[in-house]
């Protein structure tokens, strides 16, 4: 049973006084109904804010004496709809006339929910919420690596969320394009290396093209692999790194940015001169990193207040990974195109890099 | 100064009891850090949920005997954002001891910013809380029609409001394409007749192809224009309906669906018989119409919890409008294109519409 978590807001005209405000608590033993009724009768400002209802509800005006007033309003989903919306309704009315004109702003917000048996809050890259339609968890395990999600969207479909951070939905072939070049490719006759990509989307694209097809699933490390590669001289014409934004190890590196670079070191070594790299920048801060681990550790997994990857706001990290790119072994170049992937709810950036 | 709320939620594998769970008011004088460490320290259940500490800032632990236990936390923007941090993780280290291994989930979310000067919640047209990257008010004035704002997202530009309803941010090119036919269209030589589009972003866009171009505009009710070219036969090869989402009147209709249905009507009616009508369901429920209604009488706009137009999960809303289609004086046929308009955060549906 989820707890709905209903704000109201009033933005004054001018900061809250004695005069102009209230606040007073109220019995236990009332409904919340009566309770806010009673309450807002009785015009007195003390100490700023106060507790006004209890029951099964539970409300709390708090006046901030710079000029905002919140309300809290904490009901159950299996609460009336009507009832809570009349209350909020009768609430704000009472609030209207009694502010009497000193109103600037009102704001209403949607319920947050919360403590649902489906999650439905998956912040973005900067950290804002975003609340998502999942209606229905398709799959949910810890696998030896990797805590694996399918959750249902009603309109972005079945969507990958890996260790809790939004990989692709069936709404995005936005992303597959964008990451095997934006159409501006011909894969006529062409080798192409995926990293990553489990989820079979880029390969599923790639056999849409006349990319060579005689295709191998490697269900491993690839670190090695591209090592193997490039001690052998193979090349590829195109490299496109899917890899998950949250890496399952980063040894024996030290730090997510030196795993950055030595992946991205060893793809470019395993480039044709005329080939091309594409990719996202899903990389994780350090940080973040230590967080999840211990969220692990615990064997519980916490949704950090951002996704782990990189949105077009994320100017700093994008900066960081330009600068990665400038202390590769080989001299490269790239390019960066903004697209807007449906389910993430964010712009986001997709780079291509060539050798020099 | 904003008000930022916290939540953290504990998600519970049992429901509480007495033994593993706690609360307990403390001093109003005490800081809210002191007041958390020593009230953690407590382990009692009393009622179901207690305040349990006052200062600048505030916090509630409710703990809701069926298994979520929800800790709100309020601060003020000017706050020190590593203090609030430490104190949300001391809190979520404290409570992971004292829940002692039952706990299926945590979350934390985002802050909410309340009272903010730039309000950056603009909910969905099926009322999911989205938070915008809005750091400027461009404009923000009421003229004698609608409350205009243009806002600034860092990531999409510059967003009209109409009313509190977001029409088009400088990322949406893809609204644009979609309301135009998408691409298939051949423009050339061709009368186009856009109703609404004040922000001039068809025209622009329409000035790209090869329709005819010796355009007029015209600032007032598209009504009686419609009326007039119906009964003069005046035809057009595209009729594109970009009106608003909120119409300043429905007068002299009734309801907002008569209102729908005459500008369709009047649409068809001076619409070549090989021509196409292209729009976006953007009508508002009479219910809401009235609730919008409500706050531009006190000179207060609330924004509701839902924007006033239809997205694809608005299935009831785009059956309703499916169903004014085989209402009207000219027999019509139509198809429908889901398209991902960046600024929305939403898919949004686009109709072609026919004479048959």
């Amino acid at each position: 049973m989820a707890v709905l978590h209903h704000s109201l807001d009033f933005i004054l005209s001018s900061p809250a006084t004695d005069e102009n405000l209230l606040v007073r608590s109220c019995p236990s033993k009332h409904s919340i109904t009566q309770c806010c009724q009673s309450v807002l009768k009785k015009v007195h400002l003390s100490r700023g804010y106060e507790f006004i209802g209890i029951h099964f509800m539970f409300a709390l005006l708090r006046v901030h004496s710079h000029g905002v007033v919140t309300i809290d309003l904490q009901c159950y989903q299996e609460d009336s709809i009507a009832e809570v919306d009349n209350l909020l309704n009768a609430l704000e009315k009472k609030l209207k006339t009694l502010l009497n004109g000193n109103i600037k702003r009102i704001k209403r917000l949607p319920a947050l929910i919360r403590g649902a048996e489906v999650d439905r809050y998956w912040p973005t890259s900067d950290g804002r919420l975003m609340e998502y339609d999942i209606d229905k968890v398709v799959y949910d395990e810890d696998s030896a690596y990797q805590k694996i999600q399918i959750l249902h969207s009603k309109q972005y479909g079945n969507i990958l969320v890996l260790n809790g951070d939004i990989n692709l939905a069936e709404s995005d072939l936005a992303y597959t394009k964008a990451i095997m070049g934006s159409g501006k490719e011909n894969y006529a006759g062409k080798e192409v290396l995926i990293l990553g990509g489990g989820d079979g989307g880029i390969l599923a694209e790639v056999g849409q093209t006349k990319a060579k097809d005689d295709h191998h699933i490697l269900v491993e490390d690839c670190v090695p692999v591209l090592k193997k590669y490039a001690q052998e001289g193979r090349t590829f014409d195109y490299v496109i790194n899917d890899l998950t934004a949250v890496p399952i190890s980063t040894e024996p590196e030290d730090s997510m940015w030196e795993f950055l670079r030595l992946i991205l070191d060893l793809s470019i070594k395993v480039l044709h001169p005329s080939g091309k790299y594409f990719t996202q920048v899903s990389e994780v801060q350090n940080t973040h990193k230590k967080r999840l681990d211990f969220y692990f550790q615990q064997n519980v997994l916490l949704s950090s207040t951002g996704r782990q990857g990189n949105g077009v706001n994320m100017t700093d990290a994008l900066t960081l990974y330009e600068e990665q790119l400038g202390k590769l072994s080989c001299p490269v170049g790239f390019s960066k195109e903004v697209v807007c992937v449906p389910s993430y709810l964010e712009l986001w950036v997709f780079y291509t890099i060539w050798k020099k």
